[in-house]
């Protein structure tokens, strides 16, 4: 039987300001901070699945770790934007989870969005092409936090993602 | 004719420390941190082939941007470890460069290591599997730095290029 | 005559997640962090005081500097804790503004206040010893955007942060 | 008896290059990133009295924890500028630590010192003026890495940074 399940995710959605500290010299936000604006995205999703995670480490010794990451950096973003940074589950396996993810300059209309939105939410935030800045692939491992060795996903927590997210 | 170059090229390496900063609560290095690491290596290579970012962009309007990241996060690195990130140009286009970069724990003999290395050298560092920890493809584009438009990279950092690395 | 006006202020306060970025292997945030997230309450501040950053950049030629940092470490902030910050402006002079900001832990019943309070949540917020992570002050500069030299506070400004903060 | 030892410390100074990293959208190095630059040079200045942190905390349930921070920023740090970070232990303590430390941007005669400096040297870089970028004061606590309450630096560590630092 397939360990992997397809399935038809809801897409949460994150706001995300920029500050000084996510720019650089170029005027533009640095690379490698749009992957902290998509872990920021990942973790909240992961609250709204009623799931924290200091919780899992302390009771359930899992922790979870990014182990491939795939971004495509499309336009830049600035100094002072409010970015909406999406999170969809694309793929629950037994021992992992991988996510796309984008980060958006959203219009006033979905710029205060925080949750899960529908799909017609989603699709009119990406049809907007001038404003997707940066698209990524996430692939994150379940692993024992006293060993760091691969491990399933506790099946309580399967149950709380396939129900939320 | 074709504007992308096939080309042996020359490996270089840079040591980085790693200091508090650059890890988190799991105990380990925070996974968008190697691509600061993997900057800091280009950014010598580059200053190795005798190009100083910033005197491109006051004198030239010239700047580097990365357009497209893909990285492999194969073991972790820990605070206090010295490592090793490696730089390859793999493809010299007419606006943009590719990288293959690994960030590898030396051992002993190779942890002292700045600057261009023999390819025996470098094959001797990547057969240590137990040491690669993370591996990355890196797309940079060269953009106009007053536009942030894409513009061919200037004919003498081509030659100096072709040249050194 | 007195540049400098004693003033009864405001206190305004905003919520910070922690996530693994802000944290180091020793299990906690990062001390240069809460220089972060201090700031953040500050772009908040006057964001509630009705002033874009990036408009006095490019309509004023105006920018703020950090020119000196007071802080003290008093009991570390975790993985996943929801923090309070707030901002104090204890002196409004011609050229500068100093902040007293406190990084606090709130409890329940504070933890999703994000805005200007009154003297007695403030208060409250300040009696729990326990929660009291770190505290700040933080001397601002007023320079012109395009040459780094100091110089006054616009006049508008003044005006707005005197009616709201 | 007093605790503390007045004492004439040898100076210790580190290079830093700046990166993308380090610096924001105004140009210069970020303010926070200052704090980082300064524990590189206290985590050598240790590392060059031969205690390295990692065996600290794994050997001796010892960790080190920044108390205090006190920071003047006099001149901004710019992308691709090398400076140089000095480290000058004021007050060791039982328990606790004091640096004085500088960030200059050092004349080409100084850019490449790394390790231990005379005093005669130490004041030509800081006599300097307009290379004298930010002054900082830090007061470290020595604490028991398992519970992270304050614990008497373990005397070898004396020994060592009496003999060396």
């Amino acid at each position: 039987m397939n360990a992997e399940h397809e399935r038809e995710t809801r897409i949460f959605v994150w706001p995300v300001r920029v500050y000084y500290e996510d720019t650089d010299s170029g005027g533009v936000v640095y690379y490698a901070n749009y992957l902290k604006f998509m872990e920021r995205a990942r973790t909240e999703w992961l609250r709204h699945c009623g799931i924290e995670q200091d919780e899992l480490i302390q009771q359930h010794d899992v922790i979870f770790a990014v182990r491939a990451v795939q971004a495509d950096y499309l336009r830049p973003a600035r100094f002072n934007d409010l970015l909406a940074v999406t999170a969809e589950l694309s793929v629950l396996g037994r021992a992992s989870l991988c996510f796309t993810q984008h980060v958006l300059r959203p219009g006033a209309a979905s710029s205060n969005l925080a949750g899960f939105i529908t799909p017609t939410v989603y699709q009119s935030m990406l049809a907007d092409n001038e404003n997707r800045l940066c698209m990524g692939q996430i692939k994150i491992a379940c692993l024992k936090a006293s060993t760091l060795r691969p491990c399933s996903i506790p099946a309580h927590l399967i149950t709380e993602i396939t129900r939320v997210g």
